[in-house]
């Protein structure tokens, strides 16, 4: 795909988890995804996703930096909100936090094959 | 600049790095180079460089991705170092540990102006 191509695509991914339509999930997701080193397959990639918003009501993404080449998507995303209890083993409890998260994502037949995100968990941790 | 010659860059700059070459880094870094919000300009990124070599004498950057596009780079980067003491508020003290960093890079006339930088503490802690 072209580096055009696949920034659409991610963007279109990013719309499809914000409307929590995971009917089409599969249409951006690899069967065998890895995510951070672990091969959750699409399934599981959905099941992390379901549980994120189940733990984070009013979760959103807002893709604030998008860098795309042929096969690898690099996006910065701005969070801010509410988590309802726990989150990244931090005690949130209905507070509203503002934090990012740096992530690539590497993409096979033009679905997302392996992602390697990092969240900024300090910047969650400060505002407690 | 092109994609290709932004990487060539920050491929030199990581050299540049790696060396401790810090007589070279005004060739790649802003003069108002802002750091994670903190416009730490070019002698206050050059300081945080060294700072770090102290703290961790066998850091070694390592570049596992790399993205780029005309105006920004991406990437990912593996550590497997050495901390003498305190290391991003953990008490690692001398454990050899691995982690990652994704880093997004701003370029403006050919220097990076500004850097999103997360590290993966949690990684850190795992391990200690």
């Amino acid at each position: 795909m072209s580096r055009t191509d696949l920034a659409d695509t991610y963007r279109d991914y990013i719309s499809c988890l914000n409307g929590q339509d995971w009917a089409k999930l599969d249409r951006f997701v690899h069967t065998d995804v890895i995510h951070n080193g672990r091969q959750i397959g699409s399934s599981g990639y959905r099941d992390m996703l379901e549980r994120d918003f189940d733990d984070i009501p009013d979760l959103q993404f807002n893709v604030q930096i998008l860098i795309a080449d042929a096969s690898h998507v690099a996006s910065r995303i701005a969070f801010n909100c509410t988590p309802k209890e726990r989150f990244l083993g931090l005690d949130v409890n209905g507070r509203k936090v503002s934090f990012s998260e740096n992530v690539i994502y590497e993409f096979r037949g033009g679905k997302i094959s392996q992602v390697w995100s990092i969240i900024d968990t300090a910047a969650i941790e400060a505002q407690l």
